[in-house]
């Protein structure tokens, strides 16, 4: 069962967007382990989707649609297919209840278009959409399979994880177990990394192994094919130690994790709360943190202390170090981590001041970030040299004191 | 001239990149008026290439390959099209020079595999690679232009910009001017935008007018093709004037606009300064303002007060409030507006607090949201419901928060 990959908008073909959902339904598949041959993109225009859809379903047995699904008159992905396979649309009551819903609630008019949204190919399975209006579907023609996304990724994303995924599963002609693993690191490079596992990286079939970088972290992919999820466990258990027995000090989470999901779990089971001072990062740490459900129980709030007066008037930095050591120095970084802990009488205080450009700043160069941590029974200050734009310094430096927090709040 | 743009690579099939090179191409072409009606991904396969080629050949006139000139045995672009074209492959004397002198530089061993990558298509014209090794070529073939790129974007873009640019100029048959601007818009939805401007949207061919829903806002691209730029600037002025008669109400910005540097710009224009309470946004706010840089001119600070206590204790919001009210009520964001106003001596303060899920707060549902805005001489607060997951209205709820705020700040 070969797959394809065919996203419909004029405005991709103009560059104002870039095909992100082939790339996420790629990935998907690829751990579903069904092969994609090709991805293709077309315009709003519908004889030549008409002429893609010959071409696709002669080579393809799965194709996935993105986009065209909407309101406006450009959407013509469903009416094209429906053209195609000679069949035709319906209205879905449930779809069109919700969007009715949608509108008498917000107290907008209901522009006609929006109706379109809840029409449907007959004959087809719908996928849920959790997360805007218009829904999702599969059907099932000639043996080759039909599956419609709309183009929006947070709108995608959730349809094909909880419902699409399920539907290829039971299509597909082989019953593998497709078992995968994400490890995740931080505080080593992607090429450092690799160098310590390269004889595993090529010589590892099952389950295979693939490093990928991400901003601020590197993350290992196993993925095992067997038949069943015992057996893939077995054989993954036994790589993970060998992983972990090499670079295992790095290693910071599994899966879905990210810094602040295991940041936010390790305080909530010790019964630590937090609270943050900012200044370069201006807010970016603080919400790093919020964007975790269930962060209020370990997140009291914070301080973005973004001008230098700020820095004294709300947190007490003495007048003396901001003027001799400046903004940007170790002492400020620690004063600033104390006094918020204080302030806000939580266990855990954290700062963050430095240089995120385009500027210099009291003659620091740009990139020169301090992280101060103040534990309930010691203070830290970590200097580190970011490289970037503006807000890649921004997000390095959140990246960084998690990072740092996390392996401290570990030793404690 | 109709172009096609097809990628070649394996790796963007697994989804373990995007393809970003397509979408780089397609904004360079837009600029230069090439239209571009497909883009196609194919992997590392020979026959699969080769089926591709046989399609694309058929229905565009310019075909632009990415990927696949390395020196790995997956290169496989080059042999291929050489192939399909029935020519030969020679070895570029300058290109074999800067490969054998990069080796013997850096002191490495040279594998014989990376010859290859001086291999050109006899007869085309060389695109020097500015940042790499492996050169790109262009080649004209039965009035079909083969154009070849290598795969990394640091190498594709100069190559591009720099060389590929000025080949196309060549071979186009008009000699028009493309000038593009972007509008855009907040507070108002896709749909109703293009209700209102449908007509225009219809009937409008130079400039022409393309609506881009995003996270919170919605653009309008208009695009013109003319001989000069002076005719084209004046058919546009009319052309903008209609669209503003009919929702400039909602206009924020032009072209690389954000809703945070425009504020940021107004403030600095009138030397106004402003601070930030958050609760639910956790820091958002905050930091979208510090994404621009300058921001430290007007943006003094903020306080996240993310649990209920620090309301109180860090905002003086009254208890009585809170526990009447509720933490997520009109009355707290008024008082938080006002108070950190006050607490950082801004002219302006702002805040937010609502409920951003996945639970509800004080039985109030996910979604709603207060936004409270203490201007020099009134305070005033907005109420709106969001959609989305817990991300999606905190990102909602900041654009929100700064659309009203800029709103505000102009009526003054």
């Amino acid at each position: 069962m070969k797959a394809e990959i065919i996203a419909i908008g004029t405005e991709l073909l103009l560059g104002q967007i870039v095909n992100t959902n082939a790339q996420f339904i790629s990935e998907q598949l690829a751990h579903l382990g069904v092969p994609v041959y090709y991805h293709s993109v077309v315009g709003d225009n519908r004889d030549r989707l008409l002429a893609q859809l010959e071409i696709s379903v002669t080579r393809s047995d799965i194709l996935i649609f993105t986009g065209g699904l909407g309101p406006t008159k450009d959407d013509l992905t469903k009416e094209t297919i429906a053209h195609f396979l000679d069949t035709r649309l319906l209205m879905d009551q449930q779809a069109m209840e919700k969007i009715t819903q949608f509108f008498q609630k917000r107290k907008i008019f209901m522009t006609e278009n929006n109706q379109r949204q809840a029409l449907v190919l007959e004959g087809s399975h719908i996928l849920q959409n959790e997360t805007g209006l218009a829904p999702g579907m599969a059907l099932e023609w000639q043996g080759k399979h039909f599956i419609l996304f709309p183009g929006p990724p947070n709108e995608l994303h959730p349809m094909f994880l909880n419902h699409a995924s399920h539907y290829l599963q039971n299509i597909l002609p082989y019953k593998k177990v497709v078992y995968s693993k994400v490890m995740r690191f931080c505080g080593i490079g992607e090429s450092a990394l690799e160098t310590k596992l390269q004889d595993l990286i090529d010589h590892q079939t099952s389950p295979s192994l693939a490093p990928l970088a991400k901003e601020g972290e590197v993350t290992l992919r196993l993925t095992s094919y067997t038949s069943d999820q015992e057996e893939a466990e077995l054989e993954m258990s036994s790589l993970i130690q060998e992983i972990s027995s090499r670079v295992g000090e790095y290693l910071y989470g599994w899966d879905d994790d990210s810094l602040e999901s295991v940041l936010v779990g390790l305080l909530a089971e010790q019964g630590m709360t937090l609270s943050i001072a900012e200044s370069c990062t201006g807010g970016l740490l603080s919400h790093s943190i919020t964007k975790v459900a269930g962060a209020s129980q370990v997140f009291l709030g914070g301080v973005v202390c973004y001008s230098k007066q700020s820095k004294h008037d709300q947190l007490h930095v003495p007048q003396d170090v901001l003027e001799q050591n400046g903004a940007v120095s170790a002492s400020t970084a620690r004063s600033l981590a104390d006094e918020v802990k204080k302030k806000f009488g939580s266990h855990i205080g954290v700062s963050v001041t430095g240089v995120a450009g385009p500027h210099m700043q009291e003659e620091k160069p740009i990139g020169l970030v301090y992280i101060g941590i103040s534990l309930p029974t010691r203070t830290l200050v970590k200097e580190v040299k970011l490289v970037g734009n503006r807000l890649a310094i921004q997000t390095r430096a959140v990246k960084t004191a998690l990072y740092y927090l996390l392996k401290e709040i570990k030793r404690e």
